[in-house]
């Protein structure tokens, strides 16, 4: 592990100003609640100041409208959250697996590797796979054939990239089965610098390739349909789906189990709040918001119950409206 | 890779009704925006009439309202879509790895294999599994004891079939822990032409089977619980949860992120739109819907407010209603 | 297979009363629909009465208000789902598979083995993980560096424990990307008596550990973040996401598909309704619940056209309320 530092020498490194002793020495970085001896935390609002009160840290980040509020030694930086991911990069590596292509993965012999990737026990990867420079698959990844992956992304345990899409036909045209299965021989490119969550599934593309663009992050159980595009720079929180052929922006955040439609389009910079789900094209950057808001049960059963009325009950009363 | 064809001899093995040369020699399928030289692609809805006119594609399919709306070569048929579903598969097999059984599966000494069986990398088959004639599993896939697959079913990467149900009892009866596990001595049955995406997990009975019936096409990440059944041709898009012992009838369309209570009966050709939990039995036959549409976040602040007014604001106006 | 048994000496291991011939043997447990020779099953509600009537089993449990809708032999027991789930138990094995670690895992030397453990093919652990005593890991199980696991814990195929959580910090501060990554550097903690289903996800924390307790049954596909905790007993059904540094009671119950928000606390003996987004702490005991219930489409179409209206409706009424 590296370091240790000391403040001073970590201010050198990533900015920020000292105050208090630089010679303090940080081998760690802690929580608020259980920093102890030698590690450094940060604070972030003022909703934990109690906490500040009594942490057991050796030093603490904050913004600069906050430095009065602990005698500890600290650094003061615009962005504390920020800053405090720069230091815990100084002590800890972000990606732990060991370089190299472990025995029990099975690669096939037309993949692309590019220099210090590192490819987990139980891993699968298809023919014509590429995969950048520093690039990371935790154990039992799959990718299937012709899967082109960017420099620096990591990929955690059981995430499947370039599965079928669900590309199915109704026989009749009537959009109920039986099925006719559309053989699925798009592609799936993703960037630079992606980390995609555990279990998480990326399609291929039907046609043309499914896309992810550099810097997007990925949390856990996302299921990206085929065709997806996403711009550079996106998150997208757990459990969210986005429905095959949708195209989301740049700078776009999603949270928790949200939900996109498929063949709609997202501008750059639009949130999209959990548990939301997007039926219709966003072009206008903004937060966007539509979950029902839960209540103690008889209550919720209660005003359900009477919204399942108001279309009647409003277009009655139209002529007041 | 099968082909080339030309745009007669396509029409000869798949009907339709060919416009322009037909001689136009095809090598292979594409979209409306990228389809090139000796790519067939298809036009299926008026919106993408620009794109019709600026495409490169060496000819298009197309129903015969539309037609007149380019002079490429092209076939006309009623149902475009599944006929370009069709084509596709002239090309392209839609199961893309080698037959046989990868040399790192582990396939239980019971098994059953019929024959043009295809079992990747790292699939774990457990005893007395039946696996019937050109059955597909790709990498990864997990079939516990005893699961039966019919023929032609194919099953993507992190599948889990057969896993224990969510079968707990309250020890003292008040709903809730301490549990008490109930074993789970059922099965999984899985028809013939069944597609299963990436990630599904389909858990056994608990007593007697979980039944997916012929022609059932499943997305990613869709989880079906214990003793469910789902009624011939249906298809549940991703991300969709099944709890136990719903009954599900055939030909039936569940949406993305749909969900579907326990011990409830869907009638055939329900359609269950994306993102609505239905919570009682249904029995006729339409399309069901119950998601809280979205808005700028403001706005859904203020309606969700007065939305949990709803109950009471109604009920003292009743005498009104 | 254990037995058989007459009821009497069920009844002499498990309590309750036998009506009817104590020597009456039993060989399993069944279903009320297909129970049949040698099999006892369950009566729970009056709603399957005319099954009762039909049955074909050997043997009933029911409680004692029911004994005399039935002249089949039968035990009678306050809680019979809970009698049953204990006779089921007597017949067959919770856990299905072979101790032992199977040649095709891949296991670090630096793990800590129980007396009893069983780990299935493909699975990969981890260095310095520890794994209590009877604990069970299905195929393809990953538990990554450092995760503990207590006694009798059971983990269900494509699980993975210890995966980074979703720590991305906003370079600019303005909550939006580029992201810097937090390097997760917190563990995972898991109680006895733990169940967990396929292929759910449980992070690894920040900075400090993720806590499952003892006795939490967890089903499929279900997202845990990084630092949650939760209390003992509690049980979360399939498809739900509990976000990052949520703290659970104990004996909470979570209903399927249900969201929780991420630095909220729920109190004990809560129960979350399925399809519910909670947003904000609870510190109440009862059921809260919050979904929008569904309708034939065009009268959800109404019903949410008028939701969306109904801010401005009510503010301009608001000096009649």
């Amino acid at each position: 592990m590296p370091g240790p530092f000391t403040l001073g020498q970590i201010a050198a490194r990533l900015g920020g100003r000292v105050a208090g002793d630089p010679q303090t020495l940080i081998r760690q970085v802690g929580s608020l609640e259980r920093a102890g001896d030698g590690q450094i935390t940060f604070f972030n609002s003022k909703k934990h100041q109690a906490k500040l009160g009594e942490t057991r840290a050796a030093a603490v980040i904050l913004a600069p409208e906050n430095e009065q509020l602990t005698r500890l030694p600290r650094i003061v930086a615009d962005n504390p959250y920020a800053y405090f991911a720069r230091v815990s990069q100084l002590f800890n590596t972000a990606v732990t697996q060991a370089l190299g292509v472990h025995s029990s993965a099975v690669v096939s012999p037309t993949v692309k590797l590019g220099k210090g990737v590192s490819i987990g026990a139980g891993c699968v990867v298809g023919d014509d796979v590429v995969i950048g420079d520093d690039s990371c698959l935790y154990p039992r990844v799959v990718l299937y054939a012709k899967s082109i992956l960017g420099k620096r992304v990591v990929v955690h345990s059981g995430v499947v990239i370039g599965a079928d899409g669900f590309g199915i036909a109704s026989e009749d045209g009537r959009g109920e089965g039986p099925w006719i299965k559309i053989p699925q021989i798009g592609g799936v490119r993703i960037g630079d610098d992606v980390e995609i969550g555990a279990n998480t599934t990326i399609d291929r593309g039907a046609l043309d390739d499914t896309l992810i663009e550099e810097g997007v992050k990925i949390d856990n159980q996302v299921q990206i349909g085929h065709n997806v595009r996403i711009g550079a720079h996106s998150a997208v929180a757990g459990c969210v789906g986005i429905a095959g052929s949708a195209e989301i922006g740049s700078h776009v955040t999603i949270g928790g189990a949200a939900m996109i439609h498929g063949h709609i389009t997202i501008a750059d910079h639009v949130h999209v709040s959990a548990g939301t789900l997007i039926s219709r094209s966003l072009t206008k950057p903004g937060t966007y918001t539509g979950f029902y808001p839960f209540d103690e049960h008889e209550a919720w059963r209660r005003n359900a119950a009477q919204l399942r009325r108001l279309g009647r009950i409003k277009s009655r009363g139209k002529k007041d409206g």
